[in-house]
């Protein structure tokens, strides 16, 4: 089983940014934590980070050929703005976790609106680097469950 | 560590109604799944469902005397419509994940708002009754982390 | 054939509070008008009336096991505020038709959205006590209707 | 005693015309149906289709002067942008009763405002055919009524 | 000169129609003291009523080809929902006053809107039957000082 | 007959101010065209024109005890923002027309709203400094159907 | 004189929810102010809290006919989200004062709008426990004028 | 192949109305140039324009029947009003397009919401009398795609 | 202890502006009520009306150097139009409370928000002229509470 | 005669991508077709894909200076989130058509404004891949009649 | 080269209002720093400061012909009310600078919107009372480059 | 002093895109003006132009380690639609000054809002070219007084 770990803008300045907001876990912590689950569950993940809106487009687009199966994303800013990524998700066609370290409905107005929401398989928030964590775990679950059927 | 699960309207329905929204499986295998999660993790759960908003209330409340350190809430209904269970949860205190088991941001425009959202510390969401699993493994190793601070 | 006829809160004071909106007729009036047609077309019902939104939801719940066929609803206030309503109408699946003494867009703009309305399979509304019975007489048209199809 | 039975545009497609939403039965068939009422309560009815706005605008205005009691009109697509046939029944002051085959709510959103509802005595949607039956009967019931005052 | 008189639907009616709100003077009435007014300034007018909208934007049209120097129109229910009329008068290019019996700002809110009003050269409203007179005089006094430019 | 004539603020302009706009008119011209109307019927008009919202609310409420049967106004700018000037004309109980030398609802959107015209007798725009006049006349002639009832 | 003072959802934790927006006096407190200042006036008040919807809608109710000339109450969350209340307060007919502790329209965006306030008889809020004293001495006074016209 | 060209309200002044904003070419050039590519393509066309709805709205109910295999419409101003024509183009059930000869999005804030747009099989605007063309062209192209499926 | 008592627009016609909205109640009545309520607590007040918003704007940051400790205002229109008030009292820094006739929210809409609510200490409406009589007597509470602190 | 091709983002997923909604030509098959109307018109064009704004962004600017005479686009998800693009095109100031494969208002909500409409030459959208060919067609129609003027 | 600095409502505070705000310079202190500006660029100043909307309104009206060639204004709370202070400005027909100390985009949502900023020649914001100088300075640069043009 | 100098998407197009918008300088003079006012106070500065936003987003990222004491940003085209901009400016966390060479508030609708105002030191738009220059040096003079303190 091949999963994608997605990362949005900005997110290469984990545990440096905002720390009260974001906390203090670095994003290769957060792969290196997801590559112990993976490994556990036995699936392969790959971690991309980008602050580039075609590049991540581009990521997903590939993984329509390469044998992902699944899915984690958390894509921070493009969340309220990118139809683009969104268009990419949907044509992909695999299942996607949306996932936030802090709980955006608790923030400003215009984080308020996912444009991923309705298209996304689950959405977790609010645990900080733990968040990636249940995506990812609750991801394969369903992949399993799925396969099993 | 003492936590509480609460279930809001029509939960005692699960497995029965609009099972392709909502899965097969019942309240008390939930409840059971949950008991398994927190006896590893060394801690107590109570386990309360009600259709009445004022019996989920006055749990919230006692919540404030009898020890509890979270709650886990899949507030149903009433997160779209109850301000006195919002107010019972500030009052109260505790830290509180908010879980649903399909995602609300893709069904009803009125299931879009959360009255509850921005005071939860985190939201888990569509990953069916795994979304409990999720949530309390997720208040654990947050107490956890409160704790040893 | 059964059904069940629901009355929302305040339909208790029917006869007593403000006649020139409500008309003069009593509740027990409106129910035994009710079992006149009931008898006639060789149904049976069940009239409740509860000012409590759980003690509706529950007793719609229990008609998904109790052979109810149809139910007649006047939600009154609870047509514009109750999502666990909707949810319980939802899951018992029994076609219900959803009638008001007067015509709600008449009154308040709070009055004029229901959120039962799209669920419905029929709405009656400003004959005053006379809406029940053409709500009933036409749930029955229906379920014979599909009964013989 | 006179009733006026007013049909709007596109109902005399009614028996072809997406049948799956609107039911099987013809205009004729309703027109028939609604004169066995009214024959057996003594009444006379009249029934007029146009897809014509003035048209109906201008039978209506008509019935201020032929002594007609009270109309039952199905306004179909103008329901929701006919101000000038608002301004009619307000002219007219004859009771009318706002009849449609389905929910207008359960529809696209452009259909949930009826410039109408708040003018009239009562509404009945949902039914099918069988709407206007009970329209027909409610008026002659509510015009008894006020005549034996 | 010639100035063409517009009258919208339910117009035909005046002097019956809600008095309280329109007042009693009849249509018949209006046209005669217009024509007093234009005979005296020297115009000539023509008084058209119509139900129908497209009656009234086919009048307006021929208004581009037959000598009419202005229009008086009071669009009635059309004020708010014939873009087919605004289009009309837009293209007919003759300076309009639009007028009122009643001011509409003080009526129901669907009645606050006027799909004429930018267009419009002038507006004249809750004068009753001598909003029309007003219009009529001030449209002569304009096309007088745009002729004597 | 006594009639009070209200100018604005900027209205002091008039004549320099957006001529293209506004017309040419100053406000002493309009001031001697309403006299001379004015003595025509056999009224009295005093003219003001303030710049200060107070000064206008004071004048308004002068008109309680000063023998004024009615009010001409041209609110200008404060047609959109004044709810005091509201409050005095609903205070003093005098019928008041509403004038304006320009369509505002071809201006701005903020233009769009009057906060005064559903108080207003009468509103008439559009006419340049003929508004003025055609609302005098009227007012007068209202005040005399009144008189004569 | 009777008097029925209701405290509404989430009250009966006064003194130990959120004293900095709530005050340190408790439910108990308030309730003997408001006997001191009723035996004062010479009425005898009945206090009732409930976290129930229908229970303060069923006391309501009860008011019709218990000799109850008027109501204090603080609805609290049901301010925002209670037609039924609404209703059981209009068909109850006596005047009621809505107080509460703090001033809702300075806190979050829900809380507004109230659904009472255009029904009531007067509103004080902001005083902490003295809304509840100025409320019950407004409405004593009210009463006796009223009684005393 | 038989195919319906509507013109809608004030089209027949094409040519003359404002040809700044539609061009100069004339509704029966256009006709011409349809008819011109018709015949190239073996097709029948029939134009009609009508300024009235209901002539429109009988004439796409008559498509019903008379061998119609697709429909080429500007409806003009009741792209914005016509609930009507809508539901007929509905009832009819074949495949239209809808052309405009200006992009209604660059026009007043009224012509941004088309209520045939989410039926239309396709839209043109832009091209003058040219969106005709590519409008029928194209609805040919789908015809004989779908034949040959 | 010094209280500002500030009257806003209008209020100088109290007794006469429409008595069944606002009482027959004269503001010198009101004044000396509050004088009397000041004399028994041992404070000082200062009552003044205006119509001009910059002297009730000057007459609050006079305020700030004058030995006021809060201010009982009733803004009137004010409350609704005046940021330079806002702004004024939020420099000033007194606690003020806001009281008012009649329950604003009972009548137009444009009444329903205040400018000045979220800086309130309290807010006070609907008793008539005793409004001000308890907004004042609970300033001076809040303000014996506050210098005993 | 030069024009340029402007393929959005996803759009080289064509064929493969949600094929029930986009149909099942290639990108490169289109860009063919497109080839042949142009070499049939004696045109050249250019075609260019990219999932990434900035680069259709500078391959637009770079259309001011290379002989562009017009421009294709089909913008697909920055048709609703690229200002930066619409900057583009405007800097540019050469004609553009803007196409789509399907209808954007059948879709998704936040697809229904386009940010570019109001400044396109014209619009096609729905004809599947056709829409392109319309759109070019009608742009080297409008520059030969431009080029003829 | 003579300038007009107008000072809004409240600015005669500066120095002692809410300092964390608007910092601790004074108004006096401010018109010094300007002066210099002024001097310096061989340009004339004159600076006034009212809370009274009609003296701004009056002085801007002076500024028609007295010389002023421009106008640098911190309309304060008339930025978001005064709709006279806008048509003063239009009318004077000189350039303006809106200048504000703070950014009012980050305070509360009723100072996001600017009655003003449309007709600004340019707008500064946040620089304290450095905003003025920057206001100025842009102004006199404005001006000579007219000027030499 | 090292300061930072973002240029937004199709701002190199500065001095030949629509120069009766933007003026005729290029980018390259802003910049050259910029150093002079730089070395003047002794202040290092960087400009960089990007159409890309990652571009953007990674330049803002990297001044959180390079030394940078402030950054003066036109956003252009993604002060409207780029979160990711604003989340890379909140990370960073160095004071910034919004400029505009026009009034963005004098422009399209979508132009009034700007996703990064509320976070801004301060903000000049409406000076042209020169709106970079008081940014510039407004921002220096804050750092110099921060520094200072």
């Amino acid at each position: 089983m091949r999963i994608l770990i997605l990362h949005g803008p900005n997110l290469n300045l984990l545990g440096r940014r905002e720390p009260e907001v974001y906390g203090r876990t670095t994003l290769a912590e957060i792969d290196e934590a997801l590559g112990r689950i993976a490994r556990k569950a036995g699936c392969t993940i790959e971690c991309v980070q980008s602050n580039a809106e075609h590049e991540l487009v581009e990521r997903v687009q590939a993984a329509m050929d390469d044998g992902t199966d699944g899915i984690v994303i958390n894509p921070a800013a493009f969340t309220h703005t990118s139809v683009a990524l969104r268009d990419a998700l949907a044509a992909c066609g695999r299942p996607f976790v949306e996932v936030h370290l802090s709980v955006p409905e608790a923030r400003e107005p215009f984080r308020h609106e996912s444009l991923l929401a309705d298209l996304a398989l689950a959405r977790v928030s609010g645990f900080g680097a733990h968040s990636y964590n249940y995506g990812l775990e609750g991801l394969i679950e369903h992949l399993k469950a799925a396969a099993s059927e």
